[in-house]
């Protein structure tokens, strides 16, 4: 209730600060019988972990994630998986003089009115760090999506300031930097991010992500579409500030003949819907953006108050990422990872029963 | 679970499908002591009631509310809130030809693979006639928010098709049917939507919502965060297909020193972040926007399959709104209300103890 | 959240008091497909309801349940099911003048203090009225679990005072007035019953439950216990103030040779744990039994205060039953129904990949 | 949903198996601001380590808790509280030779069916190892509790086999190893269980537990009464099959003139309900009783089954307690206070406006 805990079914609860000793967390409903091993989810840690290119933080975290229970002689065994991540570089000093100052855009401000102290040491529990652990959870989900259902994610960066990125060919989002399916633009990001360290600002990101092999069927009505709860899942990520499914805003200027996606015998001619049908997945590709917001970390002097109420400058100095948004594309696919494998495990409770006989429409794709 | 269930402290439970006896549900959670009529209800339905102007369905419901426990001398007793609202209207003759076909754009495809049968009349739990109990269900929360901590919700259309609407003036949007805040935009509206109901097609929308009076500390980290709540509150509005908070997708093209809003002891700058930082309201206006897609139900002939997989082609000649969006704000506002209302009951629970001594920031507004 | 909702996957969420306009409910997670009438439901409703016999109170209540949603042509749809119980015989004269008095043993003044305020008519929503709504709800379950799962659940009072009552014929328990199954303890009832009436008090009882055909494996370690969520579902009933399974109490003075059920190839040899092997269900009956305080509603003056604190006499004058326990017997089998349907989805959700090699012990009865 | 999850508002998530690499788990809601340190967790997980008498299992575990997060400078700061304990005497080849059959009155057999396989070292997720965690996570609840709110919580051995043991004196329940409150019969104690150790087998308990302190108002009807959540809390404790508030079964056969707490304006009378009325605290003692059946890991010859429904004899050789109700104690404590905190915090929530001008009957005791 205290917003640490995620899901229904396939549930996942962290806990652990930016500087603090350990960061971890509880994944509980895994269905028992999926190998699993730590090198699973370390593909995907060392894919979101910092210190990997001149694009992100200068800060280095091995990011190594320990399995301490859950799994047995290689397979899950249906109780709770305990996750562990040792925080290894925390060089705290470099934040105590910004102790009793809020930086603008943080969190600072908040958390130390809603709870009356706050660990200020690189943002504590507001730092993104605690995302690797919610993107170890996720790869549990994907490694089940994949093997058991053959649902497959892909997460690209598709708009960095005012670069757009098409997803020409998601094959090489994991051999660039940038998550960038664009191979064209590559040149262009770097260039554009030289200059931008340069002058010590940041920028904002468009990060799409997208699932194949869905089956139709998953989602609840009316409360828990399966849209919510995507929404939910993407809009709790540190930066992001808005969320589509499908063409998304694009809606607001479209007709209805133009909008709905023609059925056919031989499948949808078009996924204007992004995959959701009344809050239920309808068999196509599900399809989600999101809008990550620039870091307020950035060298540029910024206007402030301090923990009295009076003006302070902010000027950060400690090791922060240019552009956020780059390194959210694994953690928005494990966020849907998280939220299809709940739907999928919601959905099979309820209507395992079903033998339905109507014919499903053949993937449009 | 099955997701007719909404919130965690302040909670909603409904049920009713559009043709059938009645719809209705339980609020659950709301503090003892607040005066509480049916006409305290009624305001808000009537907003959202069809057959109230010449741009939406001509289908006609009384949408009167009986509360029918958990309030006892004109007071709320604390226990669960019982509400009933009769289906008066339900003509199910329109819709029995479209029982074997999946309408394009609608959730009886997916439903019907889901659950392997449905209510076809009227799209049965997937009509938006479902959101009248929602809104029911907000006005308590929203009289408890201004009564007892003076929180006002105010929605609006920010947008209708190509016609952009400014938040020009908000005292105006009840006395027009088009809830715009725009005044010198209605000719052109009701010129719009004449010629669009001539063409037989739908039209898409942007509404927008906005709190004022939120006091710092409203959302939990890191998976509930207030602005994921509200996304999720929002997407799970029939038609929404984008929820933004803030500046939402124009943030991918903005710089940290550009986005970040400056802190000053009078106040803050400027609300680029929409009143969230760190998922936690900052005190100043919560500001979300949402995108609403056209409806599929037109007379525009469409394709599509019947429950056979055979091609068939749908045309709707039943009662519908030729833009959804319109109708969609109170439901808008109702749904922030319950959001706001449930973190303030999250809020108080874990935080009741803290007496902060640092000075909160005016609102800037 | 406030306490009006029970169950995790397969869920009621109920309102009303004892005075009101209506009680009522919705059911949430209900499988689709399965065939429900009103008539279903009724037929518990009956079994429960006051004014059936001499021994129960001379409250008259019709209890006629509506289906107001979420069954289509007769089964069910998957969607959310609303029932309504309107209230026919609320003489609310009957409770003006306890107004202001504190009936001892009863909750007036936990709810006074609580809220702050209490509907005093009948017991406001801690009447036992209450339950009816959970009697309907169980027989939905019930119905589900018979038809699909082939479980079965039988009641019975097994005490009554002093009279101790055996299973000595489950299906005579909806012949008598008593839910007895030990027919020569009839007469001996209604002596005791009658003797009881003059004297203006009333008596405790015993009430058991269990449930054939159960198949192994539901409930959740290590907190959902299939034994725990029995424990809660029947000390949430009222009057309820102690709750068995298997061999209850008597294992505090058993050792492990006695007490471990043994296992042979043929089944189990004895019953001790009542069905339940570290929370998660054996194959065996499910075993469960309640002690059900005497109510506290009697005619013999009893010591109380006034909401001013000053010392009161009370009397109670209304239509109450001198025995609460016999009524309980068909709110115990729905609670069980619940929580045993509740587990059945959710054990479902997670384990529908396990096919065990391992043997299903026969089962022993 | 999967059962390692406890509580709606302070909620505890548990992880780890008998011979993994680690149990722990994390604490959520915990309000923010209380001084905290491993040392206070400590206190408690010494009293219910294992090696520490000749009552209880050889097994030498140090169950020295780390807390990993949710503290900073001494305080905590609101957010999740990662606890982790190792595990350091895990004899694991003590269990090989019962892989493959199935001890009796354990839950291999049920495990093995519910998920298709299961961790047999020393019982797996079965474990009462597992209740260090939330002994850890209680004695958070205990000091925010006694600190804050002035609830105390004692539990004691009120029996052991054939040997009734009255609460005494609760001041010297920690000074012998039997959490007794009656110094006369401990060495009645002492005697039996010389005995029965050598007999190789085990035998079951009483265990009492009482809050003082408690304020009126916390529960919540209608399903989660203080009560049901208690008695979930018990029943889910390792070995329990009985679970009793105040007079518990001795309720059947009492009169209701006996049995309702008679209320003066010097307070209650007497205390035969446990402190519960309505399912809401009364501000009497919260008193609660459970029968802990006696362990079936005993040396005396057992007839089992093996893996493939093969006759087996099983004679447990490992380290046991030969009375597992002994060490229960401090675990009791632990789940009353963890409900009582998470009733404070609901309560809080929805009610925190009542500010009733009700007299408070003074506490009776």
């Amino acid at each position: 209730m205290a917003g640490n805990h995620f899901g229904k079914l396939f549930t996942v609860t962290t806990f652990g600060e930016s500087h603090g000793i350990a960061i971890g967390g509880v994944v509980d409903g895994c269905p028992p019988g999926l190998e699993l091993s730590e090198a699973d989810l370390q593909v995907d840690l060392d894919r979101r972990k910092p210190g990997t290119s001149r694009y992100t933080t200068a800060r280095r975290e091995a990011d190594e994630v320990k399995i301490l229970s859950g799994v047995f002689e290689g397979k899950t065994t249906g109780t709770s998986i305990g996750l562990l991540i040792e925080n290894t570089d925390q060089r705290s000093k470099d934040y105590s003089k910004i102790k009793d100052i809020f930086r603008p855009g943080h969190a600072d401000y908040t958390y130390q009115q809603k709870y009356g102290l706050r660990d200020y040491r690189g943002g504590g529990r507001s730092s993104a760090r605690e995302t690797a652990v919610r993107v170890a959870a996720g790869a549990i989900a994907k490694k089940y999506l994949k093997n058991r259902l053959g649902i497959e994610i892909h997460g690209y960066l598709s708009q960095l300031g005012p670069i757009e990125l098409a997803p020409v060919d998601l094959s090489i989002t994991n051999d660039n930097a940038f998550f960038c399916a664009d191979a064209g633009k590559l040149d262009e990001l770097d260039a554009y991010m030289r200059e931008l360290k340069k002058s010590g600002d940041s920028i904002g990101a468009r990060v799409s992500v997208l699932a194949t092999g869905v089956p139709v069927g998953l989602g609840e009505p009316v409360f828990d579409r399966l849209d919510a709860d995507i929404a939910h899942a993407m809009m709790g990520i540190n930066a992001v500030k808005g969320v589509e499914i499908g063409d998304g805003f694009a809606v607001v200027n479209q007709k209805g003949s133009e909008h709905r996606d023609a059925m056919t015998p031989q499948g949808f001619k078009s996924n204007r819907s992004g995959g959701v049908l009344g809050g239920i997945s309808s068999g196509q590709d599900i399809v989600a953006h999101m809008a990550l917001k620039p870091t307020s970390s950035i060298s540029v002097p910024g206007e402030s108050v301090d923990i009295q109420g009076n003006s302070a400058e902010v000027v950060t100095k400690g090791r922060h990422d240019p552009c956020v948004g780059i390194r959210a594309v694994p953690i928005a696919e494990a966020m849907l990872a998280l939220v299809l494998m709940d739907h999928f495990l919601r959905h099979r409770a309820q209507n395992a029963d079903v033998t339905s006989p109507t014919p499903v429409l053949p993937a449009s794709d």
